[in-house]
């Protein structure tokens, strides 16, 4: 089978599994003590070109409900995107992290939301006691649908978030996608267009098992470090998480990744540009093959069908490892059966 | 410096970060879908000599919270040792995974609890709405005190929970150090014993980043996969958990690193036995050097004080890579000043 | 000013004050262990027709959230109108009562939900970890909006959610309203066509400050005292709780406060039909009056606006004790500017 | 049978009743925005000789449980005596409403602690991320054993805790009693005293169902109100709760009742001293009786045995509607045994 499931199917690249043994010399501190997780913060605040704070969690779940429970209050919402991973794929990670705050969502194609509907959702809420209040919008950055927000779309939703009082989160799981497929910097994606903390995600990237929350608003860090060790997610050998981390970073390697992926995505889409079902954007292609399409070609591939049962819609995603000849042989089925 | 403050300062020892190499070939389902997650309960069955269901999370803190939130109701209580882990070092991680669920302490000397102390504490439970109810208890293997818990005493403190219709939890952070310093049998120090639940540590003991939750009475595990997933600890890339403790198991790796470690601590508690401030059986040694001792020391040696500020105790813990001849210098050491 | 706020401004009702003074004699054991509380069983299963278990509690929202929280883990969803009190008014008292679950919002004119409805956004759920899991419909009968739900539609409602394992929960904080409108006994808008508990409300109907929790599934009630306990609802002096619902019951006080509030809401409508927004079946008037007609009416009476701000919509309530007077003062108005 | 079982069995007395019934007159804004409402902050700042905010809630747990909320976040304890009623007769409420903070415990005699005992429990905590941090003291006046703390006590115990950045609250179920108890004023007892914020009872001392969050530092207040309101404790019909408080107040109807409580349990401690097991400085009076004395007067008499099963100690408790003929009558038995 070739597969196209998920960018979390892969394995870890060289780079950081290198990486990995390198560090692994004698002794280091533990819970984040070592001088790898020392770096975290300069090696970020380059990327990023402004001082940040950075911290490691085990997994982008914990990365989203820890910055969301350091911006809300348990008597809070956070505004986000229906379709949005914190909503439908973290088993209410969001609401336990926060001790109870609420999701409140906003549509969209593509799973993007716009300014004038976050603006007609937040006009639901009264500053009163008798509801929850908005105090976080949380923005998926490239979407769970593929699709990007570009820093002007960024800015006018962060200007509304903001002129109500409230922070504004990126789930950057495929952040470096997004980045790629705009050709903007890190910084026009994210401080620069009002996030206040975003979780950088590497998993999906070529990563083992280590995630970034960077404060670029570091009054918001609040008790991030208490909430975060008491969420067992303060990891005893911070060393191997750091290093993930900054061999991602080093030289480039996250955009790499991220462009090779996007590339071959960029491939299916193009290879039966009129299945598509939103636009491919970044490294996930979502076509409404309808179910005899995915019939045949679930024989020889391995993906995933979306949506409510008998949809018809099926999603491709691509990795950093991808083999290019499962591309061209998912390319040529989509040409044959399109 | 010579290294002598935790065993989770230690590298990965290279059995593990081999395996983890190995795994890293092609792609593999996310989320514990993977074939090396699939064969984790065969493993640990084997081990244990009994059936058992195995869970993989990102730490130890991580494994007993969750663990003892499939046990206890929000309205119930832990009984542990007033120097658990549980209660001094996760920041109160049980309480939040349970919904806020107490810990009710026992004392004892070695950070040990006996059945009557248990039976004592108990007293003051009475079943009616106005008090939390006991539901869980607590032990750590091997104690915060390098104690050990002996397959009779733990049948007595299992046979007290029980009869009151608690669940019996075991913090193994350090179990394979109890194991060898006993020379029982996995099973005798667990099920066998009495215990549910135990959280079977391998990071202190050479790992690099997973811990097992094993489940002997499986009609506990209740809703502990929706748990971990809310939690941020059901790890995306789950293969790299699982080899690194199929990769402890193997060849009785765990065994041998636990074994060196006792080893170490056993030549330095011989060393100055005339100071030590409890017995050392396992990987830790406790020492009552006094203020002047602690400053000497502490200009060759890395370990911590012990206790509150003044008390002149220090504890020095030995891990599988603690290099022999640092504990030479720290026997020659501890001869001098003794 | 005449008063067509809220139904809560009223005061208590003789019936019920005539009852706590006379249950206030001598000593009475605290915590519900009083004679009163002990018959609240026997004097609802005589209202249901069938055999209840009932609690009492202090406020409309703690009947809800409490119930909620013995119906769903943390881990789950309660499914529930958009214009729900539990969604709208309680500031997120299920989520912290439920340690975290979500609610899952589904619209419908009138505050009512459709079974279609409930089915289309089920669909969105699956039964694997990574979403939380539907646990609980949530109706409101009568709605926020004043309409009431039929048996036949609770019928078609309850099946979906037993269908799926889910309970079924009825906020009543107006079912008296709703069951004096229909002409249909309290079993047939109850346990007869399918709730599992109902939040019993009396204190928008003449009571002070207590309501019930009506369980006819009684397998249901899980750990519903302990927790009860825990959010500070046992109330102390439990016989002051107990005789206003008693009182209530007793000769049917509960029909003829909600029969006088429906008849007066009917009035209301009557006199300027044209004007309605959402039918009127309850207590509760609902009309498009355009900006200029609120600021006219606003001079003499006093009322809600309804919706977000410039909507042109209000809200009239009557109550057990609105006065007869009011009311022709209103219809007057209402004929003369409609 | 004659009661001693507790204050909490007493009826409501005349004052409060009949300020229920006065206030039930027409229309009154709901959820605190009545008249009565909104004098408390007068009422009580009058009674304290200070400015302070005042909220009203259902119970004491409740009061108890949101103040303590308010000052302490989930990765925080609160030190308290191991008798005190948060630890042993809340179920966990404080566990509930702080989101999972913990209790750490205090011992000495008379369910009071000692200056010299909080600060040996403080010195285990350190301010590192790995332990729950110290940010509030809990104190019962008068304690649940019936003893008071003097104002230079509490000077002592607060200084302690405000040195460490810690609030000081007050259960004061039973304030009135210790007030009358010292002849001190209620300033003196409580922020004069170092008190940050109080829970002031009126249900054992005469009400029916609404006790008092007074706070003195107002910074405290914090998110109070979306928290009450997130609990179910934000009362409909707030005029019911307010006018319980100001009749209390009113001609310091809360010290006549008071008084008179203690008055009597003075008598019955007066009657048998050589059995008194603590000093009687309230309205609560433990007796070392042994279980051959307790039989006996459990023919007449309903109290509470105290302790663990065959302690045979016993608690008998006056209210201020205990008949003088029971008290009489428990004398004269006393005397007879004695």
């Amino acid at each position: 089978m070739r597969y196209f499931k998920s960018d979390n199917t892969a394995a870890v690249c060289p780079g950081i599994l290198d990486a990995l043994a390198q560090c692994n010399v004698g002794v280091a501190l533990a819970y984040g003590e070592d001088r790898w997780s020392a770096s975290l913060d300069a090696a970020f605040g380059e990327l990023f070109e402004t001082k940040v704070r950075v911290f490691t969690v085990a997994s982008g779940t914990a990365a989203n409900a820890l910055a969301l429970a350091t911006l809300c209050p348990p008597w809070s919402t956070v505004l986000t995107h229906a379709e949005a991973h914190i909503e439908r794929d973290e088993c209410g990670a969001p609401e336990f992290f926060t001790g109870g705050a609420k999701l409140s969502l906003v549509g969209g194609a593509g799973a993007k939301m716009s300014a004038a509907d976050l603006s007609a959702r937040l006009d639901w809420f009264e500053p009163h006691v008798h509801g929850v209040q908005p105090r976080a919008l949380s923005i998926t950055q490239s979407t769970e649908r593929g699709a990007v927000y570009t820093p002007p779309e960024l800015r006018a939703l962060s200007k509304i978030a903001h002129d109500r009082g409230m922070a504004v989160h990126m789930d950057g799981a495929r952040f470096a996608n997004a980045v790629v497929a705009q050709s903007v910097s890190p910084a026009e994606l994210s401080w620069k267009a009002g996030v206040d903390v975003l979780s950088f995600g590497i998993i999906k990237n070529g990563g083992m098992n280590a995630e970034a929350v960077v404060y670029f608003d570091t009054a918001r860090i609040a008790d991030f470090e208490f909430r975060r060790k008491r969420a067992g997610q303060l990891l005893c050998k911070g060393r191997y998480a750091a290093v993930q981390l900054l061999a991602s970073l080093e030289g480039g390697l996250w955009r790499k990744n991220a462009e090779r992926a996007n590339r071959l995505a960029a491939r299916i889409a193009a290879s039966a540009p009129q299945l598509l079902s939103v636009p491919a954007q970044t490294n996930q292609v979502f076509m409404q093959l309808g179910e005899r399409r995915i019939a045949a070609l679930s024989k020889e591939f391995a993906f995933y069908p979306w949506g409510p049962a008998g949809s018809g819609e099926a999603r491709f995603v691509c990795s950093w490892d991808t083999p290019e000849e499962d591309v061209d042989a998912l390319c040529d089925a989509l040409k044959r059966i399109g």
